[in-house]
């Protein structure tokens, strides 16, 4: 039974108490609290809340053993805002800004003339090359741990454009709920994201309660140097891993080395995790979030440079996979509003 | 204050105790049960316990959060045996002769043949290359599922040739007590191994308490194929990362995110991540474990083939890290003794 039919139920039994009231109502935790409170009654909220409820009771056909209960999110637009731009792209235009004294050649290089002279035009033509050299330059040469500091750095120095806030606070509250609704029946929440590992780590833990071993993200390559009599590893200016579409089940196996049985994301991206998830011998559950909240967030799908969702969104409803549908399914976005 | 001191101070208090009846003795499960029952008294055991009890006590100037207490775990000769050969190279041995039948091309080519004629001399001569190419044929083709369900199936049929046990029974019970004191203590406890993560992941669960997810290992490359409509990861035949000496910090750094505190180990291989977890800005401590029990185990060190310990050794003298002597600091071998 849905903890929401329960709590109904339980409002009716709490009213008849009311007419007697030499009884004492009855109340539980488990009957009072709703866990997701940030969702919206209705099916996206049912349809959660009995998979979950199914899989933790041993005396379904459905059960799951808690070792077993892996659950799997992407990051980007999926437990935080990813408009106008992936939050982490904007971190590397703004540390070439930053980085940009000591580089004096950058003022006549592309595609870092670009993003000093603010030339979008010009950046978008350096395409996914021009990207990923602005991400090397911004990335490597330094420790995991002096890498990550200067994320923490940016985090509380810049906010974002539209909503004024830290980007580390546009992550999104139902998510919340549901990770910590997850981890409360002994669920295993992992990130599962084409976004940089390190750059998550940074901040993740704090904002999700999710570990830095539970972050499967895409990597670049590092050395292990002994400098100066210290032992550490150094980042370098080579692609290691892309976390993206098929990486993604090749990451889930390579870092976590189970199946998962839930899987959640947004985008095409996802799109790989979500057949994998669906392909398990047991029971999984495939959540597919659509930005349709162009007031409180963002409305986009099909024609998105950033986070584009088509195929997959065709493939969930095809296949019955539950679509979030953000403007009518979530009543709260962000945790600050 | 070590649990054994507080140990014998509780006796002196009971035989007090005993003196006067009329008051009840009072008993606590911290101050009767020794976590390390396997452990013989003396400078080891209390260098390990007066660590854990350092780190976890809010009021030492080297308290460590439970988010930072990572804990890493070496496997071969370290959590289990690993002579006359690394019991995974065993298994490839094994499955070698299994595959034969499909393979008759394999009678009369090296390595294989080698394998197959028993003829040992031939094997070391095929080097490196020729083991991996053992490994290569008999590891990969298969899907993750497929592979370690060959593991398991092996580790059921086959025993140890001077114990005749099975392979997963081989495995150190002082380790075992270890491990559990450590994540009783909110120690997150990792293996970081040489070893293949697949062949690994079939049986550690079950044999250390250890999910899969926290199991660092030597890894080939897969790739995500849909087929007949299912979503599966498949093995491919190419070395995708090796977990091994310098290998040992990155593969930390890229799977788990964070230095460890306490690091475990017993050969050279080892030695990177013992000076990577000695670098480290707080408390650290590195144990290795030196096997000097020919009686009960095996004793071997700097000239051994398999898990030679000879610089490591050194360098755990002149930085005064803790060497375990097995002959020495356990009481018992293995959990069927």
């Amino acid at each position: 039974m849905p903890k929401l039919l329960k709590l109904s139920l339980m409002g009716v039994f709490l009213w008849m108490c009311a007419c007697s009231p030499e009884k004492p109502a009855i109340t539980t935790e488990e009957t009072i609290v709703d866990p997701l409170p940030s969702w919206n009654q209705g099916a996206t909220k049912s349809a959660i809340m009995e998979f979950v409820e199914d899989v933790i009771d041993p005396n379904s056909s459905n059960y799951v053993e808690p070792a077993g209960r892996i659950a799997t999110f992407d990051n980007d637009g999926n437990l935080w805002s990813e408009q106008p731009l992936y939050f982490q792209l904007i971190f590397a235009l703004d540390r070439v800004k930053e980085l940009a004294g000591d580089h004096p050649e950058w003022q006549e290089k592309q595609p870092f003339k670009a993003v000093l002279e603010d030339d979008k035009q010009a950046l978008l033509q350096s395409g996914e090359h021009g990207i990923l050299e602005l991400v090397m330059a911004t990335h490597a040469g330094m420790t995991p741990e002096e890498f990550q500091q200067t994320v923490q750095d940016w985090l509380k120095t810049t906010s974002h454009p539209r909503f004024d806030q830290p980007y580390n606070k546009m992550i999104y509250q139902p998510m919340l709920e549901l990770l910590e609704y997850l981890r409360a029946h002994d669920f295993k929440t992992f990130i599962v994201s084409g976004g940089g590992v390190e750059f998550m780590r940074a901040w993740v833990e704090e904002a999700y309660g999710i570990p830095p071993d539970q972050v499967v993200g895409s990597s670049i390559k590092t050395e292990f140097v002994v400098e100066e009599g210290k032992a550490l590893v150094r980042r370098l200016p080579e692609i290691d891993f892309i976390d993206d579409k098929a990486g993604k089940p090749i990451g889930i196996n390579k870092f976590i080395g189970r199946r998962p049985i839930l899987a959640s994301g947004n985008s095409d991206g996802d799109l790989q995790m979500m057949q994998y998830t669906a392909a398990g011998d047991g029971p999984s559950m495939m959540l597919y979030l659509h930005h349709t909240d162009s007031v409180r967030e963002w409305a986009y799908d099909r024609d998105s440079h950033i986070g584009r969702l088509d195929q997959g969104l065709d493939e969930a409803k095809e296949k019955g996979w539950t679509v979030i549908d953000m403007a009518k399914d979530w009543n709260t976005i962000y945790p600050f509003q």
